[in-house]
């Protein structure tokens, strides 16, 4: 059975359920950045989202969205990082238990994050296969619902109110970027974009060493990545294929950017803007830096898509 | 002759000159660190100032407060920090020319940033001594005038904003907090607050690596560092003649507080809030760190005096 394509009155009615939950993130902008680029750039600033990312937008619509007898159960997911961290805390302002499945690799301040948030933890290996079969059995234990980080039509549909905040408040943007990597931020991005603007030119940006997204978009088919290597963290995994059916539709062209220019953009974000983005948050204005002719002189919406850094471990 | 001593018209008229130029700067609040600590805190940040700091307040106002024959000849300082980035630009703004003296050893971030604005930097050894005998070079030279980094009227009342602005938007803390170097900002909060408020507490916070203020303060006599050694670097400096009155009328106290409680503090702003601000600007953080007891409920007012942290050699 095809999975149910969110359209934008979701995306509306998403943003009605957890209103109350989540913080309207301020867009900001650089006139340092915009003068050295010649670009007029919104950054929808979802790294002073609560958790520090846009994902609580996601599982705090999934968490909503339960029936009570599915809360009672709790929520379950795997994920190494911020999706983690967001469905941890939505399910405790319900009350309700949250199960995580985590590789022992992950980053000790996202680990120490979902252990504040009260969610129990599940370590495992690192591969996909022993993350599946580990919450395979923590869902059989305990009845809790599997809340997908973006294969999940409510996940995306959270997803898709910062993009849908950031054109109520700057209507007239020609470009809109967001960061690609399970595709759920993107699908939701795209979806309200192309629902607000008429004709908005919808971009993901992808880091070259894990350009699923962008081979799958230009082929046509999903091409999952292979040993994805970046520093941008968040975009490891590959889209699925919800996600990429709703890409292909409304996303205009995926940009991939090299490593370095994702940390030039970083660092150009925190000495400018005096704000913390993780990694994954600056592809964006690395697709912007890469290809500055396709933006020269226009009005381009960035969403920021966190600022989980791990201070031990900065590129810079 | 005794300096003149600003009240708060000064700091009105200030604000009234220099308001088309100086961002209004965001009043953040944490949940995060507010539940960590039992105190309701309030952050003025002025690390999203124009050049990154508050300093760009104070400049501004000297600046527009020339006379035309003196702006023609340009304005010098010397200063190894944020003051000289925002005279620079100050000056820019208004088409004249900026002369900086500067010490050879200042942090690379801040050197590249007057260099921007397109001042004329002269080097010279970091002894205080060179810096006043350079200076006094360049002066004869080009007949600038000297903008004082925070022995000076002007620069003192442009500080002042800051805690007026805070003050507007949140007219009912109990306690307003500033670190203390040279005492530009200390003195010009204090004004600001007392006479804002009826009985706000006025609170001045130092590295206890650098604690003139605390012991001028504590003996009522003018005792300026030797050898300060601290991480916070924009608070090297110590009390001139004239902040040293203005705090001594103005300020309930002075708290110091300790080198790892600083680096504490600043990693906990830039975790939780995920905003990047120097180590100077922690200081007033880590003074309620270390004595929670005596702001447990209070609303607290606190001077994030600037953003320009050398990426290159973070603490953590």
């Amino acid at each position: 059975m095809a999975d149910k394509i969110p359209v934008y009155e979701d995306i509306i009615k998403a943003h009605q359920i957890i209103r109350p939950y989540i913080h309207r993130t301020p867009v900001l902008s650089s006139t340092g950045i915009n003068s050295m680029l010649g670009v007029d750039l919104y950054f929808k600033c979802e790294n002073f989202q609560k958790v520090g990312a846009f994902k609580f937008r996601g599982a705090t619509n999934a968490v909503r969205q339960l029936s009570s007898a599915e809360a009672k159960k709790g929520v379950a997911t795997h994920s190494s990082g911020n999706h983690a961290a967001a469905l941890s805390l939505a399910a405790r302002q319900m009350n309700i238990p949250a199960y995580i499945v985590m590789p022992e690799s992950a980053p000790a301040i996202k680990k120490k994050a979902v252990k504040g948030y009260g969610a129990e933890i599940t370590f495992c290996e690192s591969t996909l296969e022993a993350r599946e079969k580990t919450l395979e059995e923590v869902q059989k234990k305990t009845g809790a619902t599997f809340i997908h980080p973006y294969h999940n039509f409510n996940v995306i549909c959270g997803q898709g109110t910062a993009a849908k905040e950031l054109l109520e408040d700057y209507p007239d943007l020609d470009v809109v970027i967001a960061p690609v990597g399970g595709g759920g931020l993107m699908s939701g991005t795209s979806i309200a974009a192309k629902a607000i603007k008429k004709e908005p030119v919808v971009f993901g940006a992808e880091p070259l060493n894990a350009d699923d997204a962008c081979r799958s978009f230009n082929q046509g088919v999903l091409i999952p990545s292979v040993r994805p290597d970046t520093i941008a963290d968040g975009l490891l995994t590959s889209l699925s294929s919800l996600t990429f059916q709703i890409i292909k539709e409304n996303v205009d062209d995926i940009i991939t950017v090299k490593e370095e220019t994702i940390v030039a953009a970083m660092r150009m974000v925190w000495e400018r803007m005096k704000i913390v983005i993780e990694p994954s948050s600056a592809v964006p204005l690395a697709a912007v830096i890469e290809n500055k002719y396709k933006f020269d002189g226009k009005k381009v919406g960035i969403i920021i898509s966190g600022g989980n850094a791990d201070l031990d471990h900065l590129p810079f």
